[in-house]
């Protein structure tokens, strides 16, 4: 990589470091919709201070809550008409519960040794301050940017972008680009940056039984119907013991991977042993091992209870029998899956097994899963950039996770890649969440990397 | 009854109001160990100024925290060798939870037209102040009382009083008695007090699941196991949809019902109508009707789901997978099973279901169900005292609900019998608890009546 720049990010690192607690010190949690507004605007200032034209984009609505979408923008001088490399990242962070079991402060930005700490200091803030840093280090350098950046950071990603597609057919040609370096991406255990080239898709629900029309006294439960009792048996009857989705039809439409893809998951490597103790686990559901574990990362549908809730759960005894009892459920779709589609097939389930009365399913939202193809020029590319840095990289079909792929690539018709910062274990969604300084650093100059061989690909390809 | 007792009852009603007013304002919430100390010294003050001598009882243990016992005593001066009745009561109440479906602070005790509302109004300060205050009207007209009284007034009966029997046992001298009124009575929607010869029993268990060592991101449950369905299909192995427990032998040591008893059963009036109204239902577990919900609530043992909690359960969506998941259960126990033994029932069966190693049981308590004989000739006292205020009165084999009555029965060895104030929609654990000023003024003469039936059979009996 460029020696001069690679220097600027390593003697500048104290300021990645400081914006990014800044970043953090501002809470931003989507899901409760706390300081969102606050937190776009305090993103922008830091984009334009590092050289990048900003604005805050904002969608028209009757009640003025959607979060505002922060958009920036550095025109190349050398090469303004050439290909457009657009960053997507988002400054909204998942809810820091349950908040008892962080050491500090979750919007602390807290440094020890190597780490940074604090809820979005991963996801998404610390790979965010990469792509910035990268874009600042080019201006910073050079006084110009070898191809067109853009960048969109949104505020609803953690609660599943519902707003994503409108922003993005409101402002296809502000947004116009040829390709995307996604919000993301995993750095294994050995230093290996895992290039994903897709994402899962999501259907997310409330499931909700009612019973009686008040809390009663449990005594009660020889004649009143216990809410809490039909939600175990309504979710019984979703899944099996093995991890099998037992709502009818719930497969149907998943696409088979192509040789192509089969012969990546065989080249990717994973430590299991390392996973079961970061996690303390025994065994991997199923007992899936080998190839299996991959497959299923990149390829598995899941059904999973993301929150229970009913009667009273404080200290020691209450014996109530509650009026009514809640599940929250995710589950990850693959390609071709159409999460409206399995909402009517869960929704038919619970009838067809006798809940169809006493028990609702709220749609809290839904995306589809997208992935780029393998043979697509601009993952040599992004390939190549992280081989520079990291040594070795690793291709993956697609990530385990889901963001709104399947929209960016439907609306701005690019392919979309994966890559980033984030260590494998570093706690995202879960207290104590961090980011390593080291891939902070790395990450910075992969994507300086990836910025140029984009722009001269650009004289080869068009 | 007296008439100049009865009289005085209904002109100083203000009193009772203001002293029950004054105890509904004092949180003690015995789960929360919010307030008891407080409430103890509140209880006793109330009652020393009703002419009864008071007692603060403790029991020695090394942490220091367990409730005090109010203990209450008059002698009456013409029947000093006579016979004892014995009050038991408590000052704990249920958790206020949840708040926010309270249409008043819980404590406030607010008064509107016939009710007075707050968290304990009917369970147990409401009928705590009609046995204290048909004394205090004895003391107040006649200067003494027919026969000996005592009160037991304790603070942990809505976790199941854990230490009752260590204060019977170290102070059963003390306690000494010839019959016990207990607690609480329900009056039915057709002004009936609803004489309880025997309460159930309970075990109370937590059960909780344990995942990974930490809350993960949930694309994780393609290889992570999920202990909310762990636990989900632990529970499910438990209870059948028709409300049958499928533990082994859960049902082995249950006592048939007397002849006698199934007489008092078959008699028993329900308003099934009003019941399905009141909360809202359309039908009872397992379609039961006629006698067979007499005999459910006076018979049936349950497993009720108390509590469910698992990862997120706030606003929104947030894609976790938790790293355990929880549920507290109260199973109601009739005569002859014991708790440790259904304890040990339910361990092996999670064991021998597979759930062994990543489920575990926690005791939080356990008492036995008891039943005084129908013959006993206190029951018909406290019938004719009951027909003489109300009109009619129904005998019940036994209460729904559970509290210590095995343990006095069998430290103290006397018939026990529940009558009291408390509305059978009171709402009772609860949001927006009640009590109806015209039962706590007919209950409080319905004390009186026993009180002087019971001095005056001493002379027949002894």
């Amino acid at each position: 990589m460029n020696k001069a720049i690679g220097d600027r990010i390593d003697s500048e690192m104290d300021g990645l470091i400081s914006d990014l607690q800044t970043m953090i010190r501002q809470p931003s949690v989507s899901a409760k919709k706390h300081g969102l507004v606050e937190c776009a605007n305090l993103i922008s200032h830091i984009m334009q201070k590092a050289g990048i034209t900003t604005e805050i984009l904002n969608l028209e609505c009757k009640e003025n809550d959607i979060p505002p979408l922060v958009y920036g923008e550095v025109k190349s001088k050398v090469n303004p008409k050439g290909k457009t490399i657009l960053f997507y990242n988002h400054y909204d962070v998942q809810p820091e519960d349950p908040i008892e079991l962080w050491d500090f402060d979750p919007f602390s930005g807290n440094v020890i040794d190597n780490y940074i700490y604090g809820r979005g200091s991963s996801d998404d803030k610390g790979e965010l301050i990469t792509r910035i840093k990268a874009v600042e280090s080019f201006l910073k350098t050079n006084g110009d940017v070898p191809c067109n950046i853009k960048f969109i950071v949104e505020g609803e990603e953690e609660v599943g972008s519902p707003h994503i597609e409108e922003y993005l057919t409101k402002y296809r040609q502000k947004f116009a680009c040829d390709g995307i370096i996604w919000e993301f991406g995993y750095i294994d255990e050995k230093d290996r940056p895992i290039i994903s080239l897709g994402m899962k898709g999501l259907l997310y629900v409330e499931i909700i039984a009612k019973g009686p029309a008040r809390d009663a006294h449990s005594s009660l439960a020889v004649l009143i119907e216990n809410p809490a009792w039909r939600l175990v048996q309504a979710l019984n009857t979703m899944k099996d013991n093995a991890g099998k989705i037992l709502i009818k039809d719930w497969y149907k439409e998943i696409r088979e991977f192509t040789p192509n893809e089969l012969s990546i998951i065989a080249k990717e490597p994973f430590d299991e042993q390392k996973f079961k103790r970061e996690y303390g686990i025994n065994k991997f559901v199923n007992n899936v091992t080998g190839i299996e574990v991959c497959s299923a990362f990149v390829g598995m549908p899941t059904c999973n209870i993301a929150g229970l809730f009913s009667g009273y759960v404080g200290e020691g005894a209450k014996t109530v029998l509650p009026s009514k009892s809640m599940a929250k459920i995710d589950f990850r779709l693959v390609p071709d899956m159409n999460p409206e589609k399995q909402l009517d097939r869960l929704q038919k389930h619970l009838k067809e097994n006798g809940f169809g009365e006493d028990i609702e399913v709220n749609y809290i939202h839904g995306e589809r899963a997208f992935r780029t193809p393998s043979t697509d020029p601009f993952v040599k590319q992004v390939e190549e950039s992280a081989n520079d840095i990291f040594g070795t990289a690793i291709i993956s079909v697609s990530a385990a996770g889901t963001g709104p792929m399947y929209s960016f690539a439907k609306i701005l018709n690019v392919p979309c890649i994966s890559v980033g910062a984030t260590y494998l274990y570093a706690k995202i969604h879960s207290p104590n969440e961090f980011a390593r300084i080291d891939f902070l650093n790395k990450t910075t100059k992969c994507i300086v990397n990836i910025i140029e061989k984009f722009a001269s690909s650009k004289q080869q390809d068009s």
